[in-house]
């Protein structure tokens, strides 16, 4: 398989996690999103993924898989072992909640084409964007405070689908310089992650197109 | 169970779609997103769910379920038939795709939070907003166009996942005035099953607290 990514996308970085945390390791073709005018643009990656968004995985059938979200799901029916979700209906919903709560309800007010949307088209300055950002982060790290447990990782003692999308959030938190000590239980499962060997695999910091 | 939700909330409209084609009919539990400064906001309301959003859903055993993404997978998961996805993972991985798309590309960026931050915090004039409304839709309805299928519901005979998200993302489009016309396949979609009992069961129109 192989994997369009970009070094620090949120959702690239998240889909490297759970890939890494399944043992698979596709061939990279890094995406930049900002060079020659964005290369998720091109003609040529949007005869890939026609939403001309990272990341993409293609399969060795040559199948194209979109949507970070949706190629975890598939990696965890495909690859069942280990697993990112409890057995439980209720406990896998607990656990999808908080990564629908990354996935649906920060990560995408803090995506490129927001902020640029907010930059560019609404003549924002730099605080009141750093402000939207914060504000975002904040008001849902609150809510994953009071979901995920008081020790391990997210929801005990196994990193899960909760961690593969809080790790790389917590990561942007930081990069946008947002306050992280009230929540000390997303600091906890964060800090316990990172010293996970898939999730040090996956960081922006390793990857082939890192700068 | 029953379902704590806003007649108009494009995510309590997506989970009121998926109920009703599993055949189920919990409770209503209307939250108004506006009244009394806003009742997902109440200390009451944050007690069932401690994000303070719409839809929430408690099974009968008291088990509170948040998240309309994780909440649609474990109504998959627990009541399979009819199913919301095919049973092939490429297949799915498609069809979830297309749920994705919408649910993170698209709705997070007109919910409300962000449209009245939009409004106070950034003294954006309603057309300004109106343009950003219309720039994250018109854009990812795009790619959705390039996905679905030609003819009947968005992935064949049946409905499924897609059009449970689909239907109340064309419904918000129609709201906020965004032209549909370069986006056959999505008008067709969404007209074959808005005919379809469960989808004009879970309509807002339809909800006890319509207004």
């Amino acid at each position: 398989m192989t994997l369009y990514g970009y070094w620090r996308s949120t959702s690239s970085y998240r889909l490297r996690i759970a890939l890494a945390l399944k043992g698979l390791t596709p061939e990279q073709a890094p995406v930049h999103l900002v060079r020659n005018g964005g290369e998720h643009r091109s003609e040529a990656y949007r005869r890939i993924n026609p939403q001309g968004r990272v990341p993409s995985l293609v399969l060795d059938d040559g199948s194209v898989l979109i949507q970070s979200p949706a190629i975890i799901e598939y990696l965890e029916e495909v690859y069942p072992d280990p697993p990112l979700l409890p057995a439980d209906p209720v406990a896998r919903a607990r656990v999808r909640a908080v990564a629908a709560i990354v996935g649906c309800d920060i990560h995408p007010l803090h995506n490129v084409g927001p902020l640029n949307h907010l930059r560019r088209d609404l003549g924002q300055p730099e605080e009141a964007v750093a402000a939207w950002i914060g504000h975002w982060i904040s008001d849902s790290f609150a809510a994953i405070e009071a979901l995920i447990g008081e020790d391990g990782h997210c929801f005990g003692p196994e990193p899960g689908l909760a961690d593969v999308y809080l790790v790389p959030q917590v990561y942007a938190a930081r990069r946008f310089a947002v306050p992280l000590e009230p929540f000390p239980r997303i600091v906890r499962a964060t800090t316990l992650a990172e010293a996970h060997p898939a999730f040090q695999a996956a960081h922006p910091s390793r990857q082939p197109d890192a700068e």
